[in-house]
């Protein structure tokens, strides 16, 4: 159904030419993401103001016409593929840093900034934003929100809903609303800002976000431990997790990991049934004792190997597992499936068992590696051919199960979107489901804001 | 208008006896908090299970009977008093510590157990659960939900919001569910864990908390700082909270409440413009480091004097002019109104300045102290007859008026409940409050958790 012309109208004089397009070539680009789902939206504008914003949610509003916030697109579950087509709202105009408050480590920010360009403008005052998902340098602070995204410093840092202290919002009511404050602390009235990160703009369009900010520490240090199998690296990651050093990475990746790694990077690359690498931060005093602390704690039954970089190049070295990892996982399946489930930490055993389980049953490579200080793994599936890509479904079914048995969720810092919005009823009881349908269609009654995603 | 004969026979039932109480004398108790306001409850149960605690909302919804839920009442705004009478539940009886899971760093209590006995049974663990309240030997881990309860410590681990992973609950509409994950990351739907936090009680009855705990540090060090005037205080917390050393504890205290622990504790106590009590914890081989850093940051313009305690007598030393604070104000005033506004740490000074002009304007004594490195701070006012008791709602009025203008809000760890609720139009926009009205009656269709709290 396309757009009614009076609302094409409407458009054209809410957005200047060269903010609104109706070729079906530029549609193209902003209707698919980083899930290789696409969907062609019916129009795109591309707002600079709050005002803007208002008028497009309540002409939205009026005409029924489904309305899709964007940021750049790199979300892996199509939380930003205008599946009932609409209007595409691309933030990539909207990208000022706003204010850098010193003093109280704040920035508030347009959300179209790119994560990458905040963290740049932010280093010269010896400051930075947390969260860090891979896609930094090209993904928007608006899309973090919207995903709570999180990245290998969260297990130190937390994700972006621990780092969001205020939000300027439109809901899909068609009214502004401020929700938040630029303090650390706050206890006036319910928690609206945390309730909208992660919301993946189901509820309302972000406008400005003020952001918590972190001192940037002066120095880091990293540490690769290789262990026999991945239960004797589990109860590593409990044991360092446990002592006060909390480290600012602490990345695992499984035996399946450590081999396609090597065949594509070299024989530098360990064998070994699984292994960590971890990274501590802070002051250059402090860290000889940091860098002792979680060494001790790597230390225990089943460990094969313990290195600690001394210089750039040893870091380099500690890392290229998996460096390696990614372009050797996107060589053997174009058409991996990457998930971000998450357990107990103390549950990572048996979720790479059953992955495993699932992986011989159904005759596919699944590995799995991740944030194991957070429980967050990446389980991939590397389905090769049309035969193994149907077989990839059913063995994620399976996983996600065996992740709902272990006390553990669909999402831990990817977001639902599409990708696993049928999967919800699995992983939340149906009072809870009904109680966020109950807040949809508050914040937006007539459900215009990104159909489709997140609640079945 | 006492309780429906109906509804008190249904309480019997599902009550056995020593479990309710309809007697006057024994309901008194639970009537009041240490907001000093009172109001008689019609009947006070004790649940002991969740399953008590589905039938209990069932019934006070059929027969339209506000429900309360009761932690100890030691909340300083009215949130535990039933103002409009019905049923307290008080959770003394629903104390157990399910389970302590050493290895995922999580808690699983019901939530009348005592903030205070849970970090005990933790302590063998080397794990503690970080909101701090004053109150913490005699508050409820419920009670810190509802309230998102703080403590000095919150401005290195966050305050009860930021600790909580998961909740079972009951919501006002009679139905149970789940929300959150017992995982330190979920993007996993709308925040429905955090939502609850905070929310007084008024969304839903609390049944059980999945607590992130936090690794008990080895070692503590305490520093005192003493300044010319609150602006060099200020410029210090900004430039402390700015480097990569997050202090455990960064405490403030202007010269009226330095002039009145002097007068109530000795000269011991320093005489000064404003003083800090900054606290650092960790490894011990890191701590000399971390003393450094937090030092070297206090110095500066301003600085009259800067004491690092070597012996646990000297700790007890710096912290003397803090402790003897309380008495002191109680002993100049029993009616002292004690709030806890947050404005970004920069405004602090002006916020002080501030409650300068509102004391002398109103001819009044006012002191502020508090949790400084959240911008958090302990205003009060001490009113030592009605007169000027009278003046101090006056003051107070001014006092929150200054708090918007710095771009600061209403509580910062005590919450809303009575004390605030007709201030809550001023922080916040009619926009936000009437969001978060429509999802109190999604939650609470009937208007039963709580009433007359926290939402105007």
């Amino acid at each position: 159904m396309p757009l009614p012309p009076a609302a094409v109208a409407e458009l054209q004089h809410l957005f200047p030419a060269g903010a609104l397009t109706v070729d079906a070539g530029e549609r193209l680009v902003y209707g698919y993401d980083n899930s290789r789902r696409q969907r062609l939206p019916d129009a795109v504008v591309f707002p600079t103001s709050h005002e803007q914003i208002v008028s497009l949610v309540r002409l939205c509003r009026s005409h029924r016409v489904p309305l899709v916030a964007r940021g750049r697109g790199t979300n892996t579950t199509g939380a930003s593929v205008p599946v009932e087509g609409g209007i595409v709202a691309s933030f990539e105009r909207m990208n000022r840093i706003l204010r850098i408050d010193v003093d109280d480590r704040v920035a508030v920010v347009e959300p179209g900034v790119l994560n990458g360009d905040l963290q740049t403008a932010l280093a010269p005052h010896r400051l930075f934003w947390p969260p860090d998902p891979t896609s930094a340098p090209f993904c928007t602070v608006g899309g973090n929100v919207a995903c709570n995204a999180g990245g290998p410093r969260a297990v130190k840092y937390g994700a972006t809903r621990d780092n969001v202290l205020a939000l300027r919002a439109v809901a899909g009511n068609g009214e502004t609303f401020r929700c938040g404050t630029p303090t650390t602390k706050g206890a006036t009235g319910y928690d609206l800002a945390r309730l909208l990160v992660g919301s993946e703009g189901t509820l309302a369009v972000v406008t400005e976000a003020t952001l918590k900010l972190a001192p940037l520490p002066s120095a880091k240090r990293t540490l690769r431990a290789t262990y026999d199998d991945v239960a004797a690296a589990a109860n590593a990651v409990a044991r360092i997790m446990a002592q006060p050093v909390t480290p600012c990475a602490l990345e695992f990746l499984d035996d399946e990991c450590l081999r396609l790694a090597r065949a594509y990077g070299g024989d530098a690359i360990p064998a070994a049934g699984a292994m960590l690498v971890v990274e501590v931060d802070g002051e250059p005093d402090t860290l000889d004792a940091a860098v002792d602390a979680v060494a001790h704690s790597a230390r225990g039954d089943g460990l094969l190997d313990l290195a600690i970089a001394a210089t750039d190049a040893e870091v380099t070295a500690l890392w290229a597992a998996r460096k390696a990892l990614s372009p050797a996982l996107r060589t053997l399946s174009p058409n991996k499936i990457n998930e971000d489930v998450v357990v107990p930490v103390s549950r990572v055993p048996e979720l790479v068992a059953a992955t495993r389980a699932a992986a011989a049953k159904h005759a596919l490579p699944i590995v799995c590696f991740g944030h194991a200080g957070n429980g967050n793994l990446h389980v991939n599936l590397l389905p090769r051919d049309d035969a193994e890509m149907q077989r990839a479904y059913s063995a994620l079914d399976e996983i996600f199960g065996a992740v709902i048995r272990l006390d553990g969720t669909l999402s831990g810092e990817h977001g639902i979107g599409l990708a696993k919005r049928e999967f919800m009823p699995r992983a939340l009881d149906p009072q809870a489901l009904s109680l966020m349908q109950a807040i949809k269609r508050q914040f937006d009654p007539d459900g215009i804001l990104n159909p489709g995603k997140l609640l079945p």
